[in-house]
């Protein structure tokens, strides 16, 4: 099936983003048949094409009860008519976020730069739009506030080097890009004032699980006080689960022995960057504990962890 | 000068070689001619070359320590004596910090595989020769001991996924490499038994200031239990800083930007891997407060921070 293909290959990408467009495979899935076993295999293909991000099974699942229960010549129109649902519900979830993370950001904005430091791309290149964690950064730019992004790279598939440092200078929102480790440096010497990281699932009690790295980056950041919050979508809560169960998708080692860039000729090139003799492995990602979260923003408003479950009914 | 712009550029590097470099720089000058000016300017550009590591200046201090009170007719075969004194010194050092690491692996080490997790290269290939962090991993492989070494990538120059892993290989140690990001899941998980890294300046109350990215796993390991060791020559050791009073040098943001590998016909290439209208911050190295640090394995000892200045006097 395409669409899990586009998933796993990370042509689509992003916990929002891939929860929408597995409603799509969906609807897709429904032009080529509508009986129950049909798209119960799609489903599974589906849901097996990335395990850690949460918003891909709820997508699925959505999709398959509002489809079931109906006689299978109406599942056709119904599939499209739900996919574009949960598409729109995003945009607006996202736009939401963006308003409530851009009132923390004025809290927390003096009369001086505000420096964001985020991590991995959470923003419209991860979304169907506005983006989770980069919303509130779009609101504050066009809200005149003075801000600025530390943008980091996100190794090994550098989506914050390329896919935000991209969509940041697109908006021309200030940004400087750093490795990974140079957040060890600037938040020891006061050059961060919060983080915002987007999620790929966020457990009942507020642990957050995203792109490996996030979970340095916050620890970093309670070692210095600085305030640390994921911006998610509510569909990317998983009250159903543990930190301890999440799935933490390994990846392909290539990912981290060879790196894509540009050549003097502007040339596409893969280049091998380690010894041949040496195997690398590529966990995706992380868990940060909920006790170094400072808040969770979502389209309902900013919770603290302890908070959290209130949302759950809300 | 030539040894200078070799230490500028890299092209020698590691605290403990770039101190031995230094002190042959000397004696390269001394065949330039003997007198106290022309000593004081080939010394002021060694020390300008590289601002972090505290052995540069140390060899350059101790050099002309030696030469400046002799008659000129006496001073290059003095440099040359001197600076060989100092390389030979760097090998005995590393070779002592070799056995001290070992027994510390041996307590360590249970009736299973002991993963060590280190950063960046603190090898043969920057020091003189043995290493200083890869010192005891020599050692302990070498007497039979079951160990595994993850070796952090250290972003943005490669060290360990290139020097570390290729000096590994060579050696026959097994190891994996990772992004210096998976370090935060790794450790969780009980895949890390213990951090040694190498340092390029310690303090006397042992803070740590070493390659970037050290701060953010000694965080890690804290959070988990995991004991931190560095493994320096007493040379490393700053009696007379703070950590605070460090210099952390910014290098150039291409360091960042573009990366070097090798391309599908075997060639060398330079990639750019972020959109061109981004730029980079690079901060060469971040400082691991003594808080942090299990000991400091030197050619005397292994030392707790608190222990530390009974070394000064030894």
């Amino acid at each position: 099936m395409q669409m899990a293909h586009a998933i796993q290959t990370m042509q689509v990408r992003g916990a929002p983003l891939i929860g929408a467009a597995a409603a799509y495979g969906i609807a897709l899935a429904s032009l080529q048949a509508s009986h129950d076993a049909h798209f119960e295999h799609s489903s599974k293909m589906l849901k097996a094409s990335r395990p850690t991000a949460v918003n891909l099974a709820w997508a699925v699942d959505r999709m398959l009860d509002v489809l079931l229960p109906l006689p299978s010549e109406a599942r056709q129109e119904a599939a499209w008519r739900e996919a574009e649902k949960i598409a729109d519900e995003d945009v607006a979830q996202c736009q939401a976020i963006g308003q409530h993370g851009l009132s923390l950001l004025k809290q927390h904005s003096q009369n001086k730069t505000l420096n964001i430091m985020t991590h991995c791309n959470a923003g419209w290149l991860a979304t169907v739009d506005h983006g989770t964690a980069l919303a509130p950064i779009y609101a504050a730019y066009d809200a005149g506030l003075d801000i600025h992004v530390w943008v980091s790279e996100t190794r090994p598939r550098n989506q914050g080097a390329s896919l935000t440092a991209w969509e940041l200078g697109q908006h021309g929102v200030p940004h400087t890009i750093i490795t990974d480790n140079a957040a060890g440096h600037l938040m020891p010497q006061g050059q961060v004032d919060m983080v915002i990281v987007g999620a790929d699932r966020v457990t009942r009690v507020g642990d957050v699980c995203n792109k490996i790295g996030t979970y340095l980056k916050a620890l970093a950041a309670q070692d210095n006080g600085i305030p640390f919050f994921a911006a998610v979508p509510s569909p990317t809560i998983d009250w159903g689960i543990t930190a301890t169960d999440i799935e933490i998708e390994a990846r392909s080692a290539q990912e981290v022995t060879h790196m894509l860039g540009v050549d003097a000729h502007d040339q596409l090139q893969t280049v091998r960057i380690m010894p041949t003799g040496s195997t690398a492995f590529n966990p995706a990602f992380d868990v940060t504990p909920a006790r170094l979260v400072t808040g969770i923003i979502t389209e309902k408003g900013v919770f603290s962890p302890n908070q959290l479950k209130g949302l759950q009914h809300a």
